[in-house]
């Protein structure tokens, strides 16, 4: 009965075996000579090494297959966040014309940042590093906006180019990179204003699901323009943002927008400012009618005439979380993930081949059927690491490395009358022995996306 | 009780209200003037009508919300059956050096259909239409590839760019598009033919689920290259491909591998060849060592020795099946989805305001909870018409032109002591009355995905 339950299971859903996984730890660096140039930090190195990442040209990636399911499983937070808010996805074509970017300024004003092409018949493109453009055209066509159907929050996740001047740090700072950008639309400044606080507060709560510690603070408005703007920063020495924070109140602002050496904070009068690192994580905008009236984005208002929105972006960097809180969160021999983000939640380790205890062995492949049976928010989140020519102890270190938040060893404890498993997890370092029923109880508790 | 517990859903998941969704109808068809020699067929009519996409540079198309819904879960679908038989996902950067498309010679071998650009350091590039060049690269960089780890099937999902002489007919040839790209290793050819087998299987049942007749024809392997190739062939009056087909036995053939004016079937010998159209949905090719001779992709075999890799790819037009899909299911009036991908299953059309149906209204809500809460697998796929300032029959004509597998009309009836509802299956035209219980019934054996 027991078997045949499993053979079904088997079918439906193939054990993820780590040998059979594509996560390459022996690529071979070639390129070098072209990257010696190249600073490296703690996530592009972990990454690199564990088979998440691997370069190609210079600031571009291929993402490998465990990266692809945990960016996957952040932009389905991100998905939730963003609708909890009313927003609402598209997705907008990479090819920008030059007249529209010529139409709000920005061709010019971007320089070298602009990745530009011609097509077929020598018409000016560029590679959309974000969409203000293209939105407010998008939403100007309308022919009968109503005030009713604001505010309107359009966003999309996708792929964004930037031809940085000195790509480096891995996903960190690259030229070809995930990005949310969402576009509001409204009615009024005010409400423009509020839009842009749930904005903020969505931001705030992603980052808290994801055990991310992040500071909002005030930021620089750069090209995108407009007249108010925030920035969310992760705390990391490798950061690239300099951030002055007060010790006696919730101030905090990037150097970029204050005299560099002021020291007193300007909202308390009391506190004094400290200087701290950043990576920069999320940028809200509020843009007021800066692209809306270039682009003559109108709504009918209650009078019934037209009247031009009001506008605000809100950009995540969506590869740049992911490098990011591994920055942050790692140490410096393995990689640890928001909880929620690892591409595995579960690895399951067998005793090593011929250590006479095969018979251990399968119980820790029925082990992991039975967590895919008991566990439905589990399935595809357990592998097992059947590359048993290896001792644990290897096995155990690569496990480290890759930082699976649950880690169980099928040990000489299996057999026992009542049977036994060693449970590491990873997050905190802590080792458990426990039961089936702990196990399960423990597991069931993990939360998944 | 019952009041407090739909507040809570309400909490958790708001109503989705038509008067809310970004599907702007009403979009002023600007640029005209640059695509009056572009042509039109019907899914690129009714998309564009029902606020599915809209025209950006040609070629290019905004992925309006509705069809970003779509897409997601025909992805979903794909990933299921490319996981099925082993296929693991990456990504893949959009810039690919000129280098590498030299060392393959397509770099000039695919003249003017290449979008090429140059970075801030004057180094080439182009946007890649497919990866051939740069997966075959990554697996040539792993120092240790053994023949246990054989077959590797990689693939990915993104954007793709195509400067087409002629872009036209909406998402069915574009510049810019999705496509799925699927590249397989293998330890010999015979090995190799076994994953194309496999592979043809698996769009054969992706087809099969989305209720499309596909033909699978020999095919001509172009500037891909290889020994081997099918398309996948969705027959269609619009379609710009030209298929041989036998009468008598399952020969099929694209006109372009044999020799146009041949009538007698070369396989069965005495069936006649009937020529129609098609859509290319899919396209498989076996590639021998094209590639992998080239980038030096090898395995270590049974004997420890580097033997050279035996490569196939496998592409699926995303966007295009999408459209495909539209074109030969939906009536010159109205879109029909596959069931699967349809934006929405269900759209509940409660009665027009001040028709002394207010109490009518409330029930129209709550049946849309009652769904969500009863039908866990149609959460968010129910929305509620609240457009009440318009007439029922306004609104089904709304509801039959954007193509929900399922319109539930509440009038009348739902006042009854059994409450009766009128249930529309749009796919088959069906009109049924049903109580509370048999739309569970209905509703509760709906797939989705």
């Amino acid at each position: 009965m027991m078997l045949c339950c499993r053979l079904k299971l088997q079918h439906i859903r193939p054990t993820l075996l780590v040998s059979r996984i594509y996560q390459p730890t022996s690529l071979r660096d070639v390129g070098q000579e072209s990257r010696q140039g190249e600073m490296t930090c703690k996530s592009q190195r972990l990454m690199q090494q564990a088979g998440l990442i691997h370069p190609s040209n210079p600031g571009c990636y291929y993402y490998l297959p465990a990266t692809v399911r945990s960016m996957e499983k952040l932009v389905r937070v991100i998905d939730q966040e963003m609708h909890g808010i009313g927003g609402q996805k598209l997705d907008m074509p990479s090819l920008c014309s030059a007249d529209l970017w010529k139409t709000s300024e920005r061709w010019d004003l971007m320089g070298k940042e602009l990745l530009r092409l011609k097509d077929r018949h020598g018409v000016d493109y560029c590679l959309g590093p974000t969409h203000e453009e293209a939105v407010t055209t998008l939403v100007a066509h309308q022919a009968h906006l109503s005030y009713k159907q604001l505010p309107l929050l359009l966003y999309q996740i996708t792929r964004k180019f930037r031809d940085e001047p000195k790509p480096r740090f891995g996903l960190l700072r690259g030229r070809e990179f995930y990005m949310k950008d969402m576009y509001s639309f409204d009615v009024s400044e005010e409400a423009a204003y509020q839009t842009y606080e749930s904005v903020c507060q969505a931001y705030t709560r992603l980052f808290a699901r994801l055990g991310l510690r992040c500071v909002q603070v005030q930021a620089d408005t750069g090209n995108i323009g407009g007249k108010l703007s925030h920035e969310f920063q992760l705390p990391a020495d490798i950061g690239e943002d300099r951030l002055l924070v007060c010790g006696d109140c919730s101030f905090s602002a990037n150097v970029e927008t204050m005299s560099s050496d002021r020291t007193d904070c300007p909202q308390c009068k009391t506190g004094t400012l400290v200087e701290s690192r950043g990576i920069e994580v999320g940028h809200t905008f509020y843009l007021g009618k800066k692209y809306s009236q270039v682009f003559n984005a109108t709504f009918s208002n209650a009078q019934n005439k037209p009247s031009v929105a009001e506008m605000g972006c809100y950009g995540l960097g969506v590869t740049r979380i992911l490098a990011a809180a591994i920055e942050v969160m790692s140490t410096e021999e393995g990689i640890r993930w928001p909880g929620l983000l690892a591409p595995y939640q579960v690895c399951v380790l067998p005793p090593k081949k011929g250590s006479k205890m095969d018979e251990v062995a399968v119980l820790a492949d029925n082990l992991v059927h039975t967590l895919g049976e008991a566990l439905p928010g589990l399935r595809g989140e357990v592998v097992l690491d059947d590359r048993t020519q290896m001792t644990i102890g290897k096995r155990l270190k690569d496990a480290s490395r890759l930082g699976y938040p649950y880690v169980i060893v099928v040990g000489q404890g299996a057999l026992e009358e009542t049977p036994r498993f060693e449970v590491i997890c990873q997050q905190t370092g802590e080792t458990m022995f426990l039961g089936q029923d702990g196990l399960l109880d423990l597991l069931g508790r993990v939360e998944t996306v």
